[in-house]
């Protein structure tokens, strides 16, 4: 379980906001409109599943490589470099993202063809990256497609790639239609790579669902108050900085900033634009890079620290002094990861001295259930500011366009 | 050479303010205050140095340690990952910067303590994260330091480190005292590591050099009119994106985040406090995550986009048709390259759209001279913005604080 403190002040938040909130998620959740709420329960059995299928999978492939871009890929990512460290026997993941030619060729260098598990996932089943890269790798790789058992697909029931999928009789797996790409991860998108190549998937649901559990039981109250102090305080302070205290939530900050921008940047239901700008730091990095913006620059911030109490990697620094450098002796015989605690607490204190608005996220260790709760909670956040924002948290029409102009260009062409 | 495109307003700004920012940073080069001006010139006699001692170093070590953070990694790591799948026979470059124990445990497991040649970077020699991790290097590969030509030190000539290294016979290269740490990847900082490791560095002071001839000669105007615009219309839009359509550019974004938010975030003449937040995001990957937000969110954000024209990679979208999966075909036949720069001309096309303030830069192909170019490009961005918001922009005083409070943690501990 995360520890959670909120720093701002919350006695002058309007209670009926709250209650709103709450009431619209709650809404949301039992009406069957979004279904990402169901999933840390309804995956249970998909985990299962997959359990069965590991050993088969296990004795052919040492690699997995998903063909996803987005919210096919970001929570796969993220929770990989999250739980790396302590599942280090993992099957190795490769992802085929974006239409860079140098990245996809370099990762194509990694593939080895016949120990390798292909999983293509694309809730649309249209995206033009996934597909391309796909029919790249198919032809590089001579990849025989009718009853291949070295293929698998991620997608919606009803999506082209589905349809293709069934024609090849490919195995499938169903991202349900009310689950939204970048709400994804707990569905198939993220449990069939992460449970196929060895990680403990079950852990993450349970502590997602426990956190859900007590949040709707009104025992998490201080998400209700970030969410609706955020939003009443959106035109004051239009960016929010996640400034974790780990190398290994870089991969979760970018996650984060895809559910918070693309959820929350939109037109609301007079077509005004409403938005909040995510931003993702890494400390003590980013005490060197974007520190003095956040402590002398406008109070137009909110920021979220996250630092974990306890590391599995006990390194020390030495008790070694040397001439002329004394005065970094302080943290000797200190570990990194006491040095690393440290750092994220001074910058804390140092932050808030300077007025910034500055809320605190505490892990004991990362474990799986940790990583679960993580997720549901920024989800939770999410919806909570989007309905208090009055938007459609669930869409977004402003890339449609793009992907238009886009097609224009070819088919002119 | 780079292509500049402003789309937004210039007709409306003021001639004085232009002058204003010329002048500035005309009297910072002229008057010796800053030095950075002056490095594409002043470090061709270091990089000719470095050339000598390459033959030395090729013979004994195969991969270069860097231990130094912020100002003393960001801007070697962008240099490498965008110069790297052109000079794919480069040394090894592996950098130590976080204090976290689990990346720098993964980090010391890729050293052969026999052919790494380690390069410790600090511009005051006190940085606590790279002396720690120099400490804990030297214990656990038990480094002899006396008279070992398997350290080099970079620092300012004052520093304690640079003490060190003299009383330890230590090679050492000098980072000029009037260069600070963000303005410094052209300085020994850069040279030293990029040059001994194999990458043309002679060519990048070329090419950085030959765009500030252009600019005091009065032929690169559309950077002083971006300067101006985005400090007369800082309020307007507080925040700054880079949107680069290549995963080689990832390094590089972090590197423009910390010289234009540490430079930019200050408090002014008369205590208020000023800046412009920069967000880095990368295409097309980031289409997928934050675009939705720039297209319907709040107008609070200018956009550069920054592509690249052709690629020394030529990977091709197979003229593949799959059954079902037809709508994508519009692409078959077309190289990945041309499909990545196609989503980035409709991706502007959409933005300029929806009414967002937008700039453009274009290569040609990614060379050594284009990234001096750009290197230098963005150091006059920010010293231009800084001297029209009336700050210092090369101090960093914000940062301080923080470090007195770690400081005193573990002198009361």
């Amino acid at each position: 379980m995360l520890r959670y403190t909120n720093h701002f002040e919350t006695k002058t938040l309007d209670p009926f906001t709250l209650e709103k909130g709450y009431e619209a998620v709650r809404y949301e959740a039992s009406s069957g409109d979004v279904g990402y709420y169901h999933l840390p329960l309804s995956s249970i059995a998909l985990v299962e599943e997959l359990q069965n299928l590991y050993r088969d999978i296990d004795r052919r492939f040492n690699t997995i490589a998903i063909i996803g871009i987005g919210g096919s890929s970001l929570g796969i990512k993220a929770i990989e470099r999250l739980l790396r460290p302590s599942t280090p026997n993992a099957k190795k993941l490769i992802y085929l993202e974006n239409s860079d030619p140098i990245t996809i060729m370099h990762e194509m260098k990694q593939i080895d063809k016949f120990r390798t598990l292909f999983v293509v996932i694309s809730k649309s089943g249209g995206t033009v990256e996934t597909l391309s890269i796909f029919k790249r790798l198919i032809v590089s790789f001579e990849l025989p497609l009718q009853d291949s058992e070295q293929i698998y697909v991620v997608s919606d029931d009803a999506s082209p790639l589905a349809q293709f999928a069934d024609e090849n009789h490919l195995r499938r797996f169903v991202i349900p239609s009310n689950v939204g790409g970048r709400f994804s991860v707990l569905s198939a998108v993220g449990m069939v790579p992460l449970t196929l190549a060895g990680f403990d998937t079950f852990m993450i649901l349970k502590g997602a669902q426990a956190f859900l559990e007590r949040f709707w039981n009104r025992e998490e109250e201080h998400m209700l108050q970030k969410a609706a102090f955020y939003v009443t305080h959106s035109e004051q302070y239009p960016m929010n900085v996640l400034f974790a205290y780990s190398d290994t939530f870089e991969e979760f900050g970018k996650w984060v900033v895809q559910i918070w921008g693309e959820s929350l940047g939109k037109r609301n239901r007079v077509g005004s634009r409403v938005g909040l700008t995510p931003i993702s730091l890494i400390g003590s990095v980013d005490q060197h890079s974007f520190l003095q913006l956040i402590m002398e620059g406008p109070l137009n911030k909110t920021v979220t620290f996250m630092h974990i109490e306890s590391s599995e990697e006990h390194l020390m620094i030495p008790e070694l002094s040397l001439s002329h450098l004394e005065k970094s002796d302080f943290v000797n015989g200190k570990s990194f990861n006491d040095l690393i605690n440290a750092q994220c607490r001074a910058t804390i204190q140092s932050v808030l001295q300077s007025g910034v608005c500055v809320d605190e996220i505490a892990w004991k260790q990362i474990d799986e259930a940790s990583v679960g709760e993580l997720i549901l909670y920024y989800e939770l956040l999410t919806s909570l500011s989007g309905a208090l924002l009055e938007i459609n948290t669930y869409d977004q029409p402003g890339v449609e366009v793009g992907k238009q102009i886009l097609q224009g260009y070819f088919q002119k062409g």
